[in-house]
């Protein structure tokens, strides 16, 4: 489960906002880089983007596979990303005694940047439309289990052969579903994994405001960080990355993101979100707030505690917030109702043309192999996604008791994860550094072992297996304390000797991994046929919809590069206007208006110039978030707010709480992504963190 | 939910302990002041209390309605109980200009004793076994639902008459059931209504070291709180009350603790154990987190906010640890290992008696009956104790919905709140001038009508008539705001115009109340006539187990007045001594400990006294808290602890996580009560609080 792709899954607080927004969407869309909005852009902005333009910004374009956005700021391999985006990293490298997370951090030098554990960035270098290829491999009359194998086969073959020749190091290749299986794309990407910390804030002022005011608007946090990408121990030399804007974002002025997007659900069907509102989200919830109570109580029990759980706990309450906000969406009858006309609208123009007849019992499918999903999800969630196994060394037994299995397969047989093009980035992520705390580690076993009682019952066959006549808790410090697992070079001869070397390991999470194995799979298995059913049922309605809306349209989010325009510009709030941009003279005013008191308390550094500081006008006044209409979700965080001169203005990190329904429909009427300011970036970087070589590069400046 | 009911509901944090206590169970038992443990007490301690130790003690133990226990201390209706009892008192008479609940108080005099909002303590002054009386009323062959009738009717019955001729303002009468139905009782009490607040310290300092410290030990919890008992505008003259021990509590010393434990399950059948094990407490611990969550993130908004909620916040939270306690007791095998074999060892027994024949039944009937329970606690948790309709204001229009129906019928057939004999402590409560905030209000509602959705669906009939075509937050916020059920004139009208008025009645939550009746009635009537079967299927096994192992034993805890006793010492940890008291000078370094950062910071009193406080030798070597061995569980908070001359040498205010299990078995290994001792208090008053006065009128000088 990761927060930032789900970072801002839905809603409007009190949903009324939907029965008024308007119909015309103005600014709405995720669109492809091969398949952008000129039209839109022509018509409603009289601004056309060359191929140039486009290619550009796709290859300044950077994805975080933590989870979340970033682009090229310098020549010289400079990331710019959101200091929330930059957590994970920051977290891993953290110690007892130096607190990257909480702190902050510059490099007066390239020598002291920071090299990170495990971080792989990816820049997109291409794309290819292989629909025609994935579709043709799948048989007609073959059964859904066929179909699922066969399709699961030619997407291998064809990221195999695009990597042919390269070096797996540096190349990644994967095949993209879009449009819920109504297009496949050949995505082939850059990849990077020597990635070092340059420059993070305090925590405090990344995310000043806390959980209260996060998903809020009118906001004041410097949510930035940058790393700088690493070849051969040396920055990379870019041919593209993005200039600063001299000016930075400007009222109404129309604005582009290009960023990873990371799930959406506006193509889904009624039946669909009906399940995901009274199943599926009301079952995360309970997950979720589980979670946070647990990490929280962990947490409170000393500082160092409160270190090792904090960016897990942020996560967790991030998405806590979102989906809070996602299922009050799905609950509000406005919202649901415009599905429902939608819906009907598409089905009887369906039921009109022969030609589409194909499609009509599409609706029924979905929604009858969303049922049998149903009918499993609760283990599959258990088993297979290790909600009843929350623990990083579990994750990693799992990893190799399965790659010993997979990797004698045939590439097309194999789970999708294990494929050979894939294996670099697996590797990458089961050989990690990571730090793993012993005593978390517990209390997160426990608790989810606990959970798992209290889901399948005490009783169930399964657990009492797991369990092996312990408690929960008795169980769950028995296994971690026994395992070997935390040393790389354990899990590094455990996978290279493959089959043999796990069969023969006396490891107490190898054999648990075996031992919850097989019914995991079973599950996995129902879920994955199923999901082809959907698949075919949503290339159908797809098809259906090219016919009668046309194609200028985009999928929904699949945490793949997607290029949103929208206006700078406020909005209008219980009647009262809200501005577009805030000033640091704003953030000293909401810190005093709450007594300077935690998650509203300025770090250290801030307090003590803030005497210097507000007798300077221009710093005073230097804008320092914004909003735009542009249409995003999690997994942008971190994207690069552009000009159409492709230069710099700004930084997304989030969106209102208006903003949350966005998982479901587009509004412009309240709904704002919400950025950090390029001008407010430069000002605190020179005047706050003593960082002018920084802002140099940023602005260009030899 | 009363959190001090559940208070120390189980388990110890690794069962281990539990394989290990020996069987002696030592001192053992919350015995009723009617069949105390003379023999135990003769042998073990050689000590006897008389006729006369026994009635005083009882008569100066006090029950706080609120959820808690106490004691009265002086002659002059000085009552001596927890911070944490006194909480809910002190929540309902703050403002955001004056907390009592952060900030304590001290009253000069006593014209400056504030009156608390429907605060009831009752005193017990008679019990008579009524068992055959109860038993004789419900004729043999009657069906379950005419058992439960029959039984509810004689109850009321018995009731009533035992209030004739009495002031029910003053007086309170309950049959209350013992051994799970083995027996019935006629309590009689005292009733005051007027109480007034003496003296709280700080929160901080009450509760010092929060949630992390809670449930552990060693501890340095000021947790005390004196009201005074006023009558007719005075305070009451007392016959009984008790003096103050000069010296409190020694190590190894026999102690009395009297008080009102919530509710044990020690005589459940592993059946019902089982069900608590795989369906309650996970649902239950699920409800919890999801409370608990909301009230933080609502707490965290402002200061305000956190005043608001910071009662009900702790009692959650509470409630929390102790039931994630409770829930790792019963997911210990260890634990119901020694349960199956004591139940296996009964069952033999009454195989082999042919005149216990008539209990064989009695385990299949009560697993029956909990499985017909199961099978509607969904709805009866929703429905009818309230889980999906989280708002004060919905309780009472749901009191005055049923009493306008419940007060026109025989007393027998009221449902059981509504008999006569309950009519003023009802009224206290439903005519309360307690703060309600809509802001809060509309927050608890939208959460649980969220969770009603997720538990029974958005498409469930009930459920849609309860939105009413609109999102739960909408839902909230229209029935908020839209009632008048805030002032307590409209209450009183309400209920003094009886099913008229109700009728006539506009206000959105009367009508959402009738709406929800008529289902939740019904499923509770499968809950009190199943409830009945366990009943009598419980007395069974009771008059067996009293043939076999002899009538010298105690019932489950029901919140009614037990005498529980034991030794003051330490215990075993990790191979540690844990020493059996702790000092104030304990208390700086455990704050220091933690850079005296929340929740272990001191209050700004103590800050600025600490110079002079820690030249004070004396002061710094004053016992702070101390354990004992006694047998308490959440109820017992406030409880008195007393030596033989049944003088107060401390103040029981929390257990060790080790005790949780107590709810299901005793065990005097590592599980032990903690006290505040009487010696600390002095100290404190004296020297913290210049509550001289306060100290003098405890130790009895003039």
């Amino acid at each position: 489960m990761n927060p930032w792709f789900s970072k801002r899954a839905a809603l409007a607080a009190l949903g009324v906002l939907l029965m008024s927004c308007t119909v015309t969407h103005a600014d709405e869309g995720m669109w492809l880089f091969n398949n952008p909005p000129l039209k839109l852009l022509k018509d409603r902005h009289n601004f056309t983007p060359t191929k140039d333009w486009l290619d550009h910004v796709q290859q300044s374009s950077v994805r975080f596979n933590s989870g979340g956005s970033g682009s090229f700021v310098s020549e010289d391999g400079l990331v710019m990303t959101n200091h929330h985006v930059g957590a994970d990293a920051l977290q891993k490298i953290s110690t007892k005694d130096k607190n990257y997370l909480r702190d902050g951090f510059l490099a007066k030098n390239r020598s002291e940047e920071v090299k990170c554990v495990d971080l792989e960035l990816n820049v997109l270098t291409s794309i290819d439309d292989v629909t025609d290829k994935v579709n043709a491999a799948v048989k007609s009359g073959a059964s859904a289990e066929e179909a699922f194998k066969a399709r699961r086969a030619v997407m291998a073959e064809i990221e195999k052969a695009a990597l042919a020749g390269k070096d797996p190091k540096k190349s990644r290749a994967d095949v993209v579903t879009l449009y819920q299986g109504g297009q496949y794309h050949l995505y082939q990407f850059q990849r990077y994994t020597d990635i070092r910390l340059v420059f993070a804030p305090e925590q405090q002022i990344a995310f000043f405001g806390g959980d209260p005011d996060n998903f809020e608007y009118p906001r004041y946090d410097l949510d930035c960080c940058f790393f700088r990408v690493y070849e051969d121990d040396k920055p990379v030399k870019l041919k593209h990355w993005l200039r600063w804007s001299k000016s930075g974002a400007k009222d109404n002025e129309l604005v582009f993101v290009s960023g990873h997007p990371g799930r959406t659900s506006r193509l889904n069907t009624v039946a669909e979100l009906e399940y995901m509102r009274d199943k599926q989200f009301p079952n995360l919830m309970q997950i979720l707030n589980r979670l946070e109570v647990m990490l929280k109580v962990y947490s409170d029990r000393s500082e160092e505690n409160a270190r090792r759980a904090k960016d897990e706990l942020f996560g967790i309450q991030n998405s806590r917030k979102a989906r809070d906000g996602g299922l009050a969406g799905l609950l509000d009858p406005g919202l649901m109702g415009r599905k429902k006309t939608a819906e009907q609208k598409l089905r009887e123009a369906v039921a009109k043309d022969p030609k589409l007849k194909d499609a009509l019992p599409a609706w029924d499918n979905i929604a009858k192999a969303q049922e049998e999903i149903g009918k499993v999800a609760q283990r599959y969630n258990l088993l297979e996604r290790g909600f009843g196994f929350n623990s990083t060394l579990f994750s990693t037994a799992r990893t190799l008791v399965r790659a010993a299995e997979e990797r004698t397969k045939p590439d097309g047989e194999r789970l999708r994860e294990f494929r050979s093009s894939n294996e670099e980035p697996l590797k990458l992520q089961l050989f990690s550094d990571e730090p793993i705390h012993d005593d978390l580690e517990i209390v997160k076993l426990g608790d989810s072992l606990t959970f798992l009682c209290g889901q399948l019952g005490s009783t169930d066959p399964l657990v009492q297996k797991v369990l092996a006549g312990k408690s929960p808790r008795q169980r769950a410090a028995e296994l971690i304390t026994g395992s070997k697992l935390k040393d790389v070079e354990t899990r590094k001869k455990l996978y290279d000797g493959g089959a043999k070397a796990v069969e023969a390991s006396q490891d107490p999470f190898i054999a648990l991994a075996k031992l919850v194995d097989q019914e995991a799979r079973d599950v996995r298995k129902v879920v994955e046929t199923q999901s082809e059913l959907k698949q075919q049922a949503y290339g159908q309605l797809a098809k259906a919809k090219f016919a009668v809306e046309g194609t200028s349209t985009y999928p929904d989010a699949t945490f793949t590069l997607r290029l949103a325009y929208g206006t700078v510009k406020g909005f209008e709030e219980n009647g009262q206007k809200v501005p577009f941009e805030t000033t640091y003279s704003g953030l000293f005013e909401r810190s005093d208006d709450h007594k300077n008191q935690p998650p509203f308390d300025l770090p250290e550094r801030w307090v003590k110039l803030r005497p210097q500081l507000e007798k300077d006008k221009a710093f005073m006044n230097t804008p320092f978030n914004f909003v735009c209409t542009a249409d995003i979700i999690g997994g942008n965080s971190g994207s690069p707010v552009i000009n159409k001169e492709a230069e710099v203005v700004g930084l997304i990190f989030d969106g209102n709480i208006q903003s949350l329904v966005l998982d479901f429909i587009y509004t412009d009427d309240q709904a704002r992504a919400v950025s950090v300011h390029s001008a407010g970036i430069i000002e605190a970087l020179r005047k706050v963190y003593n960082a002018g070589a920084l802002a140099d590069e940023l602005i260009g400046k030899k």
